[in-house]
């Protein structure tokens, strides 16, 4: 379930896999879902002619993913198309659905989606789970996953794995939260807190959120940069149409690129991060507002009302953001910018200037920058989606498990 | 022959290449190569284990290779060992080369490696390139390259391709110099200025270099951050063990990302970008010197003797280099940062207050940095290079064209 996130380094040359018959099986399978899952409902001869391999190879495969209830046959396509009438093949509506989870500061939320990419089944609790311990916010996320799963399963449909979005840096095993300041979370294995018997994957917001602005947004680049923000700033780095981990898997930390490196003390260590200049407390302190729960909603409110204090605070966040992201544009060359997260509500005060300083300090056309249409939904719709793509790129394994 | 530097973009769901048996074959025997490359003398028995294959599949493999002369039988394995002798395989000296050539502001470079890795033959001249127009100075180049390939065809090699350095952003048609500032060159396309029949890969030389490093170094890992400097500062990002190009082809712009946003105007529109403190030209005016042909010489001699002026200088350099590489590393977490190139010879006086300003704006431990064993050599190397593992990526192309 992890392969979409976490990319299993390359055997390299001494240590390469064979190229096997069972290898090309299990790609082709996946070929087969991800063509009628982008395309369908396709009949077998179009599938065939897709991906290039012929109907009688097509046929076996699509027979075996039937009986492992990934794919459905719709009965003889409608009239007024040309030639014989094939059966129309689709995705299952009734066979795995990925469960998604969020951990956020201020609420905990699951969802299920099926193989189609529809919401089937969603929970949502506000909750204050800042500095409060893993056990009992991990004990709520399960009952929550439960109720969902219980739902989903009355439709016929089976987990096929759980993604967890955390607002915080995650190790490479995908499990442990390596930090979470803002809930308090340090080295937290997820693993053994949740409910177990379904595959898990753990990992940040920000990836979640750039992985759903892949799979889901209209357009959107294969490369591109995902900043998003709750009290900490986070960014994903997609890179053909993959997310770029880093080493320890802590790549996109964003909110620490120094903007001015004389400026105030971070927490990191560093000064002048951009955190202290664009995070939600930051922006809330230099507006002169108490932080409080609805941190967004107040500071848009505000703005809204045209308050010139908390428009001056944002217009410096954005001024801020485009500093950063000047350097990271300089660095990765991506095709645009995705503002999402808890940032696209302040976007219309922060873009002005985030976009005007991107622009006078970039030779030539300045990378665009746009606004997540996912919004906060984004995480938690990746976490459900990753578990999807999963499936679709390697039916055989979840056949396996069926 | 472009595969290791200019990634594809994988087919899409719908575009997908079918998984056929030819495609498997080829990919064979490129694991065939690349296990006797870097494994070899072999026998055929041991790259099947290596493999992972039947001795007779490989068999089958290593006969099309010898065949093609890119593989070579040594006799009988020397004795000692268990077993019946087999006969030991190489890549073989004979066979194909790799052209690398690199166009630098003060000098024109060729050289050809083997199949082994061996630099076979190399030709260098000192010519002033600064602001001359690409005509003479390919004619030069090709000049350079036709001795360079008589002289390895007299020894039995052929030209696989040619791969340039250059110092500039190259267009992802691998053949356009967009802009190369300390040339003076625009949107040139080098394709009709260099000799025909040859495939052709122009690249950015910090690019090169990081391949080389990847390649030739010692224990280099698969996640670094390959930072270089002439006049410019360049840096080439590896992930994964492949470079990242970025949605133009022009990542890896360290040198433009803001260090002290309210600094000194910079030529692409910015202020206070890396360059301007500490590219060479900014450090030599630092340290009140004319910037004249050999700067690094000058610099790290006048340093050498203690000149307090070029110390500090140098000093105040190092520390723009750690506020750049700070947001660099927190955007993507590589496992190293390498000091390539003509900085490399500099690093003595760089790397105390680089390490340290990386140091203490980092929570945890700070991400190592090191210095190129290849220094200067790097571009042309990882040029040469660049052509040698395209032959092992695909020996099957190569093969139908020898």
């Amino acid at each position: 379930m992890s392969a979409p996130l976490h990319k299993a380094r390359p055997a390299g040359p001494g240590r390469a896999l064979p190229d096997t018959q069972q290898g090309m099986r299990r790609r082709n399978l996946s070929r087969v879902m991800h063509t009628v899952s982008a395309e369908g409902p396709l009949s077998r001869a179009a599938v065939a002619s897709r991906i290039g391999l012929t109907r009688a190879a097509v046929s076996t495969l699509v027979d075996e993913l039937i009986r492992s209830g990934l794919l459905e046959e719709l009965g003889p396509e409608r009239p007024g198309r040309v030639g014989r009438p094939g059966s129309a093949l689709a995705v299952s509506g009734r066979g795995p659905a990925g469960i998604g989870a969020e951990i956020g500061v201020d609420h905990l939320a699951v969802c299920a989606v099926d193989l189609r990419g529809r919401v089937r089944s969603r929970a949502v609790r506000h909750v204050a789970n800042r500095d409060r311990s893993p056990g009992p916010v991990l004990g709520e996320l399960t009952e929550l996953t439960e109720r969902v799963v219980a739902e989903v399963e009355a439709e016929g449909l089976w987990p096929a794995g759980l993604a967890v979005a955390v607002p915080g840096l995650v190790a490479r095993d995908a499990r442990t939260v390596v930090r979470a300041p803002n809930l308090g979370w340090l080295d937290t294995d997820l693993g053994d807190l949740l409910p177990a018997g379904l595959p898990l994957t753990v990992a940040n917001e920000a990836n979640f959120g750039a992985l759903a602005e892949l799979w889901l947004g209209e357009g959107t680049p294969r490369d591109f940069l995902h900043v998003s923000a709750e009290i900490g700033i986070g960014a994903a780095v997609v890179v053909d149409g993959r997310l770029l981990h880093g080493n320890r898997g802590f790549a996109g930390e964003l909110g620490h690129v120094p903007v001015r490196p004389d400026g105030p003390e971070c927490a990191c260590g560093g000064r002048g991060c951009l955190e202290q200049y664009a995070g939600e407390e930051a922006v809330l302190r230099a507006a002169g507002l108490e932080p409080g729960e609805d941190r967004v909603g107040l500071l848009a409110g505000r703005a809204e009302q045209g308050d010139p204090d908390v428009r001056r605070a944002l217009e410096d966040a954005g001024t801020a953001l485009g500093i950063a992201l000047t350097g990271a544009v300089n660095l990765l060359d991506p095709e645009s910018v995705v503002l999402g997260g808890a940032l696209s509500g302040l976007a219309p005060w922060l873009l002005p200037s985030l976009r005007s300083e991107l622009a006078r300090r970039t030779a030539g056309p300045a990378c665009p920058v746009s606004v997540s249409p996912l919004g906060p939904e984004g995480p938690l719709l990746g976490a459900a989606h990753s578990v999807v793509r999963g499936v679709l790129d390697d039916p055989a394994a979840v056949a396996e498990r069926a």
